[in-house]
């Protein structure tokens, strides 16, 4: 079987490696605030946890790593909420620059992001260009709404405003961890601002803007029977995700 | 009639503007290669154009200023090609962040980025956020694709394809300043990545990895005609997207 | 005739230009208050529009081109003046070297900074040397002062403590866009320190040191006619002085 | 039971923790080349372990939680070796003082630093002062070196020059994680440098400078055996250290 | 006798001083190349003890202190000789906000800095309006510049090309150490551009585009008795301005 | 008789040396409180003292040259007490960067840091091994601590709790320069805390958490004769450091 944790392996092993096809998997969460019911690791857990899996699922022949997560991420938004814990955008920036410089100096050339909290996003797409063109590293990003729609049926409010802390995130840690989930705390909090939180035209946001609990979505919803077919649809999706970016080269389209 | 050029008032029309209500527009390009055919300012002039047109649109009851055009901004997608100038994200990052620590000491309460380029969206998106929470403005963040539907029919493939300097772009610049295109050189270039260069799963890419002369789309579609009725399509969505902004608050979700 | 404007040339355009003679312009103003009378875009206006005079003026031989304005210089000193919208001298610094790495990219030999504010030149000095050490180009400032003497008689008091928003720059406004000066405003005030502001030994000054007005000079004396000299006549100047840069090579002296 | 990890916990819980007793505890480990023989985690995987055995160990009223770990730290002496992935000091510094904010915003009082990787002392140091000017919490630095007197006979050699991943990180990683230990790989280097490479006299250096392997200790010398004495003895160590700190008060001296 | 070298003061006398009228005097130098005559630390040496000089001329009633010289100041335009040492102008600003931030914190009203070398000039001016604004000291700069007319006749062409380790710096290092002065060695070289290297037109500087040795003067005119006079002469002038700054206030004009 | 203060040298003397052996040596200190009996310049004035005095017991074939001091160190312990004069952390590393990128830019081989000041140890070891990562140079770090065992009897208490302005450092300065101590004023304190302050285990401290006069030991012990002893001791032991350094080569061990 495949060691796909590559800092189980040796420096001699690392230097070994065949490195023209395979992409280094570095898993990115964020410790903030999910409610009154759900823990503060939620992002770092789901992530972690979804891309354990999708490596299980992979074929012995895809060459694919994982590399340590990095549990802290950018989530400002949710400062005011004890228990968030933030870097700045400007840390966050040269965290992952110094990390995929010493990626690229192994010889490396793929690396991927394998994001679990939305208010991440937009530093790793400047990240992942700013590295390709200092670097020469070939850089994906995966971001979380990869496994968006779910093997069962939502509702029309849900897929619109349930973007936190609401039937999907509850439902995944039901599945994982339902010893830290506080059911009896859950709550259904729809915020329907005027004007789109995200998209062409958006305005920023900070979570007691629009939430007093930081609910953003239907948690009583949620149940461990929609964890775990969710988690089996995201580690699948990603898994098929994987396959593909590990032998992708650029210039080819 | 309302001067909505902020920087033709003086201070004290400056400090004495009711500002409860309003908006201040930050007009934010790039100067990047656009082909052999088109201006590398393509992206300035046309959100500056925009803009002005916009605002001519507004009735007199919105409150919105715009300000000087941010010229350059984050290109380094394009910097193998010369005549693109870039500043670096954090650069970028540090300019947006003192303008708007500027437009809050001066008490006004709303910033919008209008964007002309898409390899800015995502810092400003960082800053925009960042901004609120620092100085509590509130910040809206209009990106390009906000008049991304043209009144014509596009190809699907320049619909899927066509994300620079292509149909619409050029279409745009004959209409605006046919004197600095060069029709004679337009090219049609569709790339097709076999992995999206947007959205939840991407890679990041530079220009040569795609396109040697610099046009993703079909540039010899575009004419004047097309341009007209983009042109005033924008404007006009724009215009109602101001107006909205002008008196947003957040919390009434 | 000729194409100064770089920004509207293509990137083969750029590509293809002969540049071992030939300078970009890189027009650099402010927005600050300028007193009750004049706007706060007073300084990009005037470096911006006796630069495309100036650059009328050119024989067709002289090789130069101009760039975008940076319209946001340093502006601390005014920064208790709503309408101010400074960048920090930190960020200031980056965004000239960012700018001049492109340029140096392209390569071009020369880049010369045509500065309309006062405050921006102690940085515009620094940023030149520093560049000129880092990428080999040869970088020239034309600070304000160049047109310093006017083709009419000015009183010694305003010769000496005429600095801001006083007859000149109210003149020059006034040539140019009358309609956005408000002359009922405008004030007579000498600021007369018991130690120089500038020079060997000066005391560092933020304007309300100095002035409540925002001014330092004397702006009723002010009128049109005055404006339209000046502006000939510094246009002829910044014309001399571009010829010669053009063109020139360090080391011959 | 309690929970110790923090994170498990919800936005709520953590709000209500009563804080004037009490600390966090940040495992801070390192990705770095460990000999031919270790993996590369060693750090980040001992410093993690040794912790959550220490929590087990803790008596109920005291009151301490863990903080998710940061896997990478500063690790530049060891960049030559494929494998080794290493922040700067720089960006090391700015992710702990950004945590520390993000501790102190949410009220709580004691933050300690639990270092598995000597390459991070000295910055971790330089932080815990920092942090205390800035933000008043009581910071605390917990070296590796605290378990540095293992339960069995250690040869004065290796007390001496066994620093990197010789008898004694060796054994911990057969007691914790044996199949992912490379004993047949496993050297015995003494570096013996003619001045001490810490202390009050010492010379930088990088790992190349010294030793070809990466090894400096007698690797061949671990055994199972010797893991899991110390690492009985580390965790008891450490329990004792946070029971300490845990309630401890500056001034009381 | 008053001890004017404030680090010669304890804690106590320091937070007992009289702080409404006094200036605190921050020397700044540089190491830098003075040509094959002079030694590195030229200018250094010539503020520090023109500055001692002056410090014993004052009359009692003046309350001045010296602070410890910054040795090293912005000298990249002779890095590329030997010798020289240079900070960064990212480095040099600040170097004199923290410094400052002490000042202003230890309850201090007055900072002046008394400069020794060109180079430093422009960061030193940036660097005190930004710390007036930020603390609301009142910050002076004294540039070299201020004694710039010798008690003795110099040639036309010394007094316009004479900038660097000529016939004045030569005196007075002369009359100060003439140990370390090689006049065996000094040449004479007047470097004329076809461009001023200062002013409101001019062109970046390095050494090396102008000057072989390193010399801009006529180093072969210089003699122990006009470094003396000058001595004099400049500490004179250093007194007098010292005395004026050390009451000055802003506002008063 | 050699010149062993290299900046008393000319740029070509600098040029001409022989550097394959040889070290600079900077010293570092701090302008900080040192109790109300000692002056805030002592780290400084200490540490430029013993060095000038090991320089002068050299043999000639030593080669070694001093560097002019860093007077102002990271203080910020101590900064609650007026006259204590600090750089931030991040200013001193770049600092102590751009000194050594001159000195490598020159050609020497060997820099060390003579430090005086406890509270820039750890960020001296962080520069040095970044400097020799970045620079090849071989950087040494001689910390406060060379010199700890007086040659005369000190009591236990004060050889664990005199860290700061009590025995010893009070009978340097007496030695040094009587005439700036007041030991009229000199205290006896010794602050226990019920934790290290330094160590495997440690608080992060500032010294109002454990000192109201900012004395740490028993100044009122220290007398001229201890300062001429332990001044004598300390040069000589700089003095046999230095020759060793002078000729290090890494990878000889």
């Amino acid at each position: 079987v495949i060691e796909r944790t590559l800092t189980h392996l040796t420096w001699t092993d690392i230097r070994d490696l065949e490195k023209e096809k395979g992409v280094l998997l570095l898993p990115v969460g964020a410790i903030e605030q999910h409610g009154p019911h759900l823990p503060v690791a939620t992002d770092t857990l789901l992530v972690t946890n979804i891309l354990k899996r999708a490596l299980q699922l992979l074929p012995q022949e895809v060459a694919a790593w994982r590399l340590p997560a990095l549990s802290y991420g950018k989530s400002n938004e949710h400062e005011a909420f004890p228990g968030t814990i933030s870097l700045s955008g400007e840390t966050f920036l040269a965290v992952l620059k110094d990390i995929a410089r010493s990626v690229a100096r192994a010889g490396f050339r793929r690396l991927a992001f394998v994001n679990g909290h939305g208010g991440n996003s937009a530093l790793l797409e400047v990240a992942a260009r700013d590295i390709r063109a200092e670097t020469g590293l070939m850089v994906f990003c995966v971001q979380p709404a990869f496994w968006i729609e779910p093997p069962f049926k939502l509702s029309e409010e849900e897929k619109q405003y349930g973007i936190h802390a609401g039937e999907l995130e509850t439902s995944l840690v039901l599945a994982l961890q339902p010893g830290i989930v506080k059911m009896d705390k859950a709550v259904k909090h729809y915020m329907k601002p005027p004007m789109p939180l995200f998209g062409s035209v958006s305005v920023a946001w900070l979570t007691p803007d629009w939430s007093e609990t930081g609910v953003f979505g239907d948690a009583t919803a949620a149940n461990p029977d929609k964890g775990i077919a969710l988690l089996d649809y995201a580690s699948q999706r990603l898994a098929e995700i994987i396959s593909k970016i590990s032998h992708f080269e650029v210039g080819n389209g």
